[in-house]
């Protein structure tokens, strides 16, 4: 199924959440949040949000649905998740039955942007799936109302240059350093992730900080998280997160003017 | 003479460039623009530069002036470039006497910034040798007119994150792939640079920019360079530039308001 899954992934946009392997093994990790998410990119991600009381909030790759919710919880009057993925929005429906929060199946470049009909558009580590991300950001300050902000987490570029994602490790298996190379290649990167090819694509800083400001985004906040010092207490092993940056969270507001 | 030299940098500011063994070595590489300066930092700096008609230009760590007289070439009314070596500035003002340019001997942050003076100020690959870069970014935008510039330089945090700075290697001298490590350890590196001890300070690229937010600069450019292809034609060898990026830049400005 995977081969065949992936075959498609030019001519139509990757949907690797509902490849039946990639979603058990993804589901696993994020039910028991043993991954990244919980301790660095969750508390990274929801602390660039701005006050939510009655705002209109788009969340493009909402997957569960987690952000949808907590933005309801925080006073939003609408959210609007959008995911490629059934399987994804399946058990978000299930799980998140609240009538401020509308579920959409769509491609994120695909979904009907409307202009000015959001002051919040967020998207948690979905964009690096993304082929064109230029295209995107035109339709998400178009979407955006005056003073509304965009607020997103991607894979830190470092860690998406090469595409193995993998430590350099001796032969004890100690982690000797984090390899960085074909930086300045940006394009697709066919990864292993519960299944082979995964497909991702790697842009430099300077790509996703520029594209921003040719869109005429005012760029608010960059954050590389590292893990909070009570998480690290808990968990000595998250102080390998602060050998590389494994996120990077951009938050930019489209100005009135 | 290195070793007692060094022994002062914490009470005093660091002036390698004054360390005969090192200015010979460094004279050497600049001379022949051997290094990656001529073909890599200089045109993506300069790039930046906005138009310099009838401005008045500081440049912070001026070194031999170069940046000082391309300024007063482009029509800037008057340059002042300040730098911490004496050994540097002897060069730059037998170099370039021309009256628009004044040559002060200083360390970067003892200058005296005053209010409401520069429509631009510039620094190339030095700011990566001050502790303190958030005093002195106040400094930069207290001395910069409304709607001024400020434009730098630095090794990328890439780079600075291991002392080392050296590509991982296999046993045959092929360069693996650039090596990262500590990143998130901000914080002084003593580096080898044609003499032991050179003192750099490392900060992510997130301090880089939320600290110019922070006081209050709207950020417009943020590059990575690469080598232009008509330099790569010549020397192939630059390909290995684009598998990590050797500087980061940043232009942002003191907006009117």
């Amino acid at each position: 199924m995977t081969a065949g899954f992936i075959k498609t992934w030019f001519s139509m946009k990757q949907n690797i959440y509902d490849d039946e392997i990639f979603f058990t093994g993804y589901y696993q990790l994020r039910k028991e949040e043993s991954g990244l998410n919980k301790v660095l990119e969750i508390p990274a991600f929801r602390s660039l949000w701005p006050q939510l009381s009655g705002a209109a909030v788009l969340d493009l790759g909402c997957g569960f649905g987690d952000n949808c919710y907590e933005a309801i919880n925080r006073g939003a009057e609408n959210v609007t998740g959008v995911d490629i993925s059934e399987s994804m929005l399946q058990l978000a429906r299930a799980k998140y039955k609240d009538p401020k929060i509308t579920f959409v199946r769509s491609a994120m470049e695909d979904f009907e942007f409307l202009a000015d009909s959001y002051d919040v558009v967020l998207s948690s580590l979905a964009l690096h799936y993304i082929r064109d991300f230029q295209e995107l950001v035109r339709k998400i300050f178009h979407t955006l109302k005056g003073g509304g902000c965009f607020i997103f987490s991607i894979e830190h570029p470092m860690c998406t240059a090469r595409a193995e994602q993998q430590w350099a490790m001796d032969n004890n298996g100690n982690m000797l350093f984090w390899p960085v190379d074909g930086y300045r290649d940006e394009g697709m990167r066919s990864t292993r992730w519960f299944v082979d090819n995964v497909i991702k694509y790697h842009r430099t800083i300077e790509t996703y900080v520029n594209t921003l400001i040719d869109a005429r985004f005012r760029i608010k906040r960059l954050t590389e998280p590292e893990a909070p010092d009570e998480f690290v207490k808990e968990n000595p092993a998250l102080l390998l997160q602060r050998r590389r940056p494994p996120f990077l969270l951009l938050s930019v507001e489209k100005t009135r003017s």
